[in-house]
């Protein structure tokens, strides 16, 4: 069993957190009013918006040294709604993961909408978390905790597929702004 | 109904021309050898790989003013397999959109593998083929040909959204090559 912590309590960490408890695993759920608290899971996902990375980073660098840090962001201008605010050959996993050298960055969840986490289906189909990562074993990790609690993992490569995924991420979002996907569904992959 | 000519005859082309010809569209297939033939489509399908298309352009770029021009291309360095050939801030269809001033340029088809276009289904789902470009007439042209062959079809946004595309075709490559998904399934869209 894994011990995970989830910073950020919006409908992204209370889904993924529903995944972990189902999947047997404890779950500390911490808010942005929790600055002084520890985190003390092994696992940690960082679920808030890609513009309130540096403050959690501010906040709580230090303490996710040696653990696995889970990116969920999809660093979209939403003012344009027209790119992404990453530099195009780059991520916002890959700078996490430049500034938390101590840690093993995965990113992962970017690609769920919430409601399918909590759901455990897109359409027909059960659904599944694409990870992408450096590390084998942390990949491995977080997949048991996606498996667990009743979804599908599957590893999507190195970091730098973390570029495709926020270009996934980005052109789901934008297709469910304009109604084109449901926020309830999106992309899934068959059994 | 359209006239759509398809320039290349492996798999691709195949399923194209098999989905166009599904609904009711005439169909003209022109392979390698056929530099010479006219091309008598209003759609034009360049069912070719990426490094292909200069020699394309070369033969028949003058043929293709005034015609809806369809990129099916994944610009994918299949040396590395990680990434793509193309800057990343730019996609083969905006290079294409740039070389061919007169025509209508569309992305489409990079999304969806040959099986899923013959099969007209992604397991549960329908096969769904996303479209990027900047005509909205010419969009809506090539939706009702693929709609009409049984298919659904899904606006995906200005000529820049082919970036994303290409980003979504490469992961899915990937992931077949390294069969996390099937060459018959990948993506889907619920219905």
């Amino acid at each position: 069993m894994a011990h995970v912590s989830i910073i950020g309590t919006g409908n992204m960490g209370q889904a993924i957190a529903g995944v972990a408890r189902k999947g047997g695993h404890t779950v500390e759920l911490l808010g942005g009013s929790d600055q002084s608290a520890h985190v003390s899971g092994d696992i940690v996902v960082l679920a808030v918006p890609y513009p309130a990375l540096p403050k959690v980073l501010a906040e709580r660098g230090d303490s996710l040294a040696g653990k696995i840090v889970v990116d969920i962001t999809n660093p979209v201008n939403f003012e344009t709604f027209d790119s992404l605010t990453v530099p195009a050959n780059s991520s916002a996993t890959a700078e996490l993961a430049a500034a938390l050298p101590d840690s093993r960055v995965l990113k992962a969840f970017n690609t769920t909408f919430a409601g399918t986490l909590a759901a455990g289906t897109v359409g027909a189909n059960t659904t599944t978390v694409l990870i992408a990562g450096e590390d084998a074993d942390a990949k491995s990790t977080l997949a048991e905790v996606i498996t667990s609690g009743g979804l599908k993992a599957i590893d999507a490569g190195s970091l730098s597929r973390a570029r495709e995924l926020e270009a996934f991420g980005f052109l789901q979002i934008s297709l469910a702004a304009k109604e084109k996907v449901a926020w309830t569904g999106g992309f899934s992959v068959a059994a």
